[in-house]
């Protein structure tokens, strides 16, 4: 089959960015590759250079660069770096978008910084490593929030090196996600590290075993729908699969398999507490979800 | 299209059931279903007339039950009520299939304690909840171990309320395993506890936010295939995606962003701890998988 299609020549948004890094880098290389105009900037020039192989013009200053174009993306370290970076740097007209990581409370300080000084804020957080950016099968994308009217008008250019997920005008809200998200990541990870722990000792395959483990976690990870709908309704009760009561009853199984194994429960402990405190305060027939209140101080 | 099939006159191996909790029900009626005979006794006789009604024979005590087939089935509360239930009751020649949940230690007891009295020992922890008892679709499933024999003989039966996973001879490696991804799970259910707490002071619906948390969930924990080949070739390194020192010196924002939102860090702190613990004494470059040589003493 053939087919003349006309070479498709929108104008593509040419986009400054400072940082490269190795998450910089991947960025810069995605955007170099889907045809947009490049600027790049970064403290240690060297970092530069292949860019500019490929076709990336390098600027000498930050100033120079957030110049050149009015899509100006910063990813650098941490915040401080970000305020050290543009520090007396004019950013009057220009459009800022922040994917360095950062805290909400950061990113709402530095969106009434950027607008202080002439400039619309968005603020993203990145959910990927280097390896996915470019890749769209990697399914990685970035939670935007902050200035809508900047998030549409960039959305095309923005898209291009991973997915995008705009949650809110408030600036906090990308990191607060991006925060949330990981953590609940960190918490799944003490788990599993906790259940390779306890076959550590016996003639148990850990790659054997891997399998089993993950997919039990994403047969699991749908339940938290139960519980947001328990959350917004007020009724933990709601849908209840294994009751409180119930799930408290079962823990001194778990501890005494750890103990068993002669492995730390330091990991499972804190949430068992906070589900024995539940049931003395409340419902055993409630879900597990009361755990979310005894947290929210 | 028509077909003639003689009808499959498999002879249907007979079951006897102890224990007819919310668990033990399912799995009755499971059987009955599928058409296996089915003789069933619980210690509060009145949970039992049901299931008379649906074709069960009913035993009086559970002597009578254990005697009428050579399968028999335990699904009770704990260890101690297998114990005072099967309290001298005749065992000699039968094919004993324990899925009442316990620890390995358990397991292995009373697997000791079952030969001693003549019988073959299968201890058995079910991954699933009544609901997915019966539909195999819900991809519910029990782990068995202890005596390979017993289980290859009885498969087909055993196979009827839920899928089979046999994972060793050792009558330990049921529990173990069920444990283990139990375990697994309660972290991510702490982790995806800290991350609601995180977004309830906001208006953010956590009805919105759980598919991103949900989605999030089932596309890390993969990572643990990662975690396992690491624990195989003892190299923490291999395949590293965001090494350690990284992950550690991101846990202020983690801690920040928990303290901003007022939610208490109960549930995280001690994983970063241990991150922390590793790094102290370590190689940054790692992985996060040397947490397990923390845990397991
Ligand atoms: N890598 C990941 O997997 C990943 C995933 C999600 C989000 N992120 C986020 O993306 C951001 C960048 O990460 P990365 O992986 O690219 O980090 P990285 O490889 O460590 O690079 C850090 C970058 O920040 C620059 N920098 C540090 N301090 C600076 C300062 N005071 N002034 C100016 N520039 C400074 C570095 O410049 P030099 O070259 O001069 O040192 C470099 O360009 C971070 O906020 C990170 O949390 C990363
Ligand atoms: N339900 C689940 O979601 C689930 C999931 C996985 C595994 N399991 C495991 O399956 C087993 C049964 O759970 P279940 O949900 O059916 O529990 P359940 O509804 O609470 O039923 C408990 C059963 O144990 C009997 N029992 C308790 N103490 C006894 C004693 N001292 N002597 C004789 N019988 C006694 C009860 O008899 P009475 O009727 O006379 O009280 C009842 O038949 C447990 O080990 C549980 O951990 C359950």
């Amino acid at each position: 089959m053939t087919r003349n299609t006309p070479e498709k020549t929108t104008e593509k948004t040419p986009v400054t960015l400072l940082g490269l890094g190795a998450m910089g880098t991947a960025l810069a290389r995605a955007w170099l590759a889907a045809g947009h105009p490049l600027t790049v900037w970064n403290r240690t020039p060297a970092r530069a250079g292949a860019l500019a192989a490929e076709g990336a013009r390098t600027a000498a200053t930050a100033a120079e660069a957030v110049a050149a174009n009015r899509l100006v993306v910063v990813c650098l370290l941490d915040d401080a770096s970000v305020e050290e970076t543009l520090a007396g740097v004019d950013l009057t007209g220009r459009d800022l978008v922040n994917l360095t990581t950062g805290t909400p409370e950061q990113a709402r300080t530095r969106a009434a910084w950027a607008r202080a000084r002439g400039a619309r804020y968005l603020d993203g957080g990145i959910m990927a490593v280097p390896p996915m950016v470019g890749v769209p099968e990697a399914g990685g994308y970035v939670f935007y929030s902050g200035d809508r009217e900047l998030f549409e008008r960039h959305r095309e250019a923005l898209a291009v090196p991973v997915g995008t997920t705009y949650v809110g005008e408030d600036a906090g809200f990308a990191a607060l996600h991006d925060v949330a998200l990981l953590s609940a990541m960190y918490g799944m990870f003490a788990g599993a590290a906790h259940a390779f722990a306890l076959i550590r000792r016996e003639d148990i395959d850990p790659v054997s075993f891997a399998p089993l483990l993950a997919d039990w976690l994403v047969a699991m990870a749908p339940s938290v729908h139960r519980t947001a709908d328990q959350l917004r309704s007020g009724d933990y009760t709601e849908g209840v699969v294994s009751h409180l009561a119930m799930q408290v009853a079962g823990t001194p199984t778990f501890l005494a398999t750890a103990e068993g194994q002669g492995v730390s429960a330091e990991l499972l402990s804190p949430y068992f507490a906070l589900m024995r405190r539940r049931l003395a305060e409340g419902d055993g027939a409630e879900d597990l979800t009361g755990v979310v209140d005894l947290l929210a101080r």
